[in-house]
């Protein structure tokens, strides 16, 4: 714990600030988790700062430029000079992988690139770990969320492509030139990356045909709500027999019950399909700069602690002895007068509140159907072992929790 | 490439079994994803092997035995000596994962355990790396098949408790003795692992209270289905304020839209919750013999790999020249005979099919809306180049691809 790691940042964007704030804030618990303290060594922009003076001082270069030029020859000297390289440039990574690779070979240190592709989902680490050594059939999803959040508004509200661009662009979700994104080269990038990986195949970025989905109107989408159907925009990497594969990207209408129907705003989600394991799907956050600092941090994680990630009791939290849940309660009960009441009391009693009750039946068939507000465990405990008690009970009373919150 | 690492196996077991045949058809790509050939230098069973001669052969040892004893004395004996060891035995790691843990530290060997939980879904990966540094608010899901699969087969088919287990038990999904599983001891272990992971703290299994489903009775799903909600057992391990946490197991209602809804059968998901990514969601099969084998060669290529990842084009996969999708065609036409007619004359001379055909609107405003069976990319385009050459066209042709299959 006592030893530091030196990290220099070249980029001092929106990402490169988010992570900069991040890995230090963090330090302590890298320091905890990685086994070394990460210290910065000093930050490049296109203003201030000396290239040559970071790298001589980092363990670990952090390139978050952007763009091929100059992050091409920073990322290609920090590798052959020895240095771990960790960067969220999928440019730099689709149109000059290869060489970068070679370069972290001649100079024995790792190169990780996990913030490149659906932004904190750790695509990356799936299909080159954890799946490395088990043939991929198909990776494939929503990769790019500005396009993902354009085509949910236009479904949502009914708005015309410029108009859920623009709103967009108001929230931030996509950029004042969103000619990337919107078009498909983005994601037609981070595809030809993923194919890279899955199929072990070179994949230059001029071979992934790619549409956007500026040409979509609303009465595509008019159509896909009456048939229930989603649009999203799709990257696909997939095999085809035995000698070929195909990447592509474009917009697609996805029938109902699809994995990647329901992933809706500046969501990321990809499947990767395999024999062996037939389906994964992970969905996530897409790109925003605190997404891509922390993919960036949990490869800087990686690299500190050398690949061996540590199992460490490192916090003061203790067990709650209580916690609030809704409970859903099944009574079956004599059907006479007064039963509900009771139930009533005690429920009050032991401040439970009821959200809804329903009853079923009659006669040796009637049912209290009951859900709860969200309450202590303990207090509902309380309330339901006096219920147990009631002579007019049929049956020992069945709780179930329930989870109330939609998500989106 | 020439070097080989040497793997031992202890159980030959369903997992067992399944792994070594794994491992040994896919050695070479093992070499080129992670730089040595794997060679499995023995497979100690109850009946055959020898302990200290396979540690003595091996650099790895991939422990596959199960429950704690002799499981922890050769896991142990392994990581002391320097050995890297993984392991799918959450019952080993939830009891005694510190004390290997220090066996590893001693020894310098990585100790990796993937597959000890969800499968061959990524989740101690992602929270021990990826989210390393982060701080966790919240890691929950089904991280248990056997039961999910009941609890669907329950809600979908009407059956009794007793008679999903039956057929659960009948289609491998079960064991014999399927008392781990529905108890919900399996999923407390399972999320002991989780919660140290996630928080660091020391989280003994005696400290996760759990229930399983055997009590939940056929009408309690009707009640659910009635009201769109899914049952599913949850396990959970939340941060409650700053200084608690709370670790549990309990079946649980969940409203429509959210994530875990829509996962069914043998399916495992698990969510992860972080102010800085706000929710992972990952999902995939569960635990059977060839997706826990998969996760446990995920965790050797690591090993083998040292943690330095490879970019490599090892393969002769072609990019395929075409491919089949099926698409939906909008065109704004005249309103006048024959047109439909001529349309449908252009797709048939290049062979594609229509599945459905709508018309909209009249005089200025008519449309046709198509969507075709799957067809060639090339000759869809055919079509549609010649169906952009019609004069009673009044704007140019949209089409968007659809996926037409549906998953469960």
């Amino acid at each position: 714990m006592g030893d530091e790691v030196y990290v220099g940042i070249l980029g001092k964007g929106t990402v490169g600030s988010a992570f900069r704030k991040l890995i230090e804030e963090r330090a302590d618990m890298v320091a905890e988790v990685a086994g070394r303290r990460p210290k910065v060594t000093g930050v490049l922009s296109s203003k201030d700062g000396d290239f040559d003076e970071i790298l001589a001082a980092s363990d670990v270069i952090v390139e978050l430029i952007g763009g091929i030029d100059p992050a091409r020859e920073y990322v290609t000297r920090a590798l052959r000079e020895g240095r771990h390289v960790v960067t969220a440039n999928k440019q730099l990574i689709a149109h000059h992988g290869q060489e970068l690779v070679a370069a972290a070979r001649e100079g024995g240190g790792q190169f990780r690139f996990e913030a490149a592709v659906a932004g904190a989902i750790p695509v990356i680490r799936v299909v080159q770990e954890s799946l490395g050594a088990i043939p991929i059939e198909k990776v494939f999803g929503i990769v790019n969320g500005t396009t993902n959040y354009i085509l949910t508004e236009m479904a949502r509200a009914g708005l015309s492509y410029e108009e859920a661009l623009k709103q967009a662009q108001n929230l931030g979700y996509a950029e004042a030139d969103p000619t990337e994104d919107v078009g498909g080269a983005d994601a037609a990038a981070k595809m030809a990356i993923l194919a890279r990986l899955a199929f072990g195949a070179p994949v230059g970025l001029e071979e992934v045909p790619y549409e956007g989905i500026e040409q979509i109107k609303p009465d595509d989408l008019a159509y896909a709500k009456e048939l229930g159907l989603s649009l999203k925009l799709l990257g696909v990497a997939e095999r085809i027999g035995d000698e070929e594969i195909s990447v592509r990207v474009f917009p697609c209408f996805l029938y109902p019950g699809h994995p990647l129907a329901p992933i809706e705003g500046p969501f990321n989600a990809v499947m990767v399909e395999a024999p062996a394991i037939t389906e994964i799907t992970m969905s996530g956050p897409g790109a925003g700069g605190i997404e891509t600092a922390s993919a960036v941090l949990g490869d800087v994680v990686s690299v500190i602690g050398g690949g061996s990630p540590l199992f460490e009791e490192n916090s003061k939290l203790r067990i709650a002895k209580d916690v609030e849940m809704a409970f859903y309660l099944h009574l079956e009960v004599e059907d006479k007068p007064g039963v509900l009441a009771k139930i009533a009391e005690i429920l009050g009693d032991n401040e439970v509140s009821v959200r809804s009750v329903v009853q079923r039946g009659s006669g040796d068939d009637a049912q209290l159907i009951m859900v709860m507000h969200p309450v202590s465990e303990r207090r509902f405990d309380a309330a339901l072992k006096r219920i147990g008690k009631l002579r007019f009970l049929r049956s020992p009373p069945r709780s179930i929790r329930v989870i109330e919150e939609e998500f989106n």
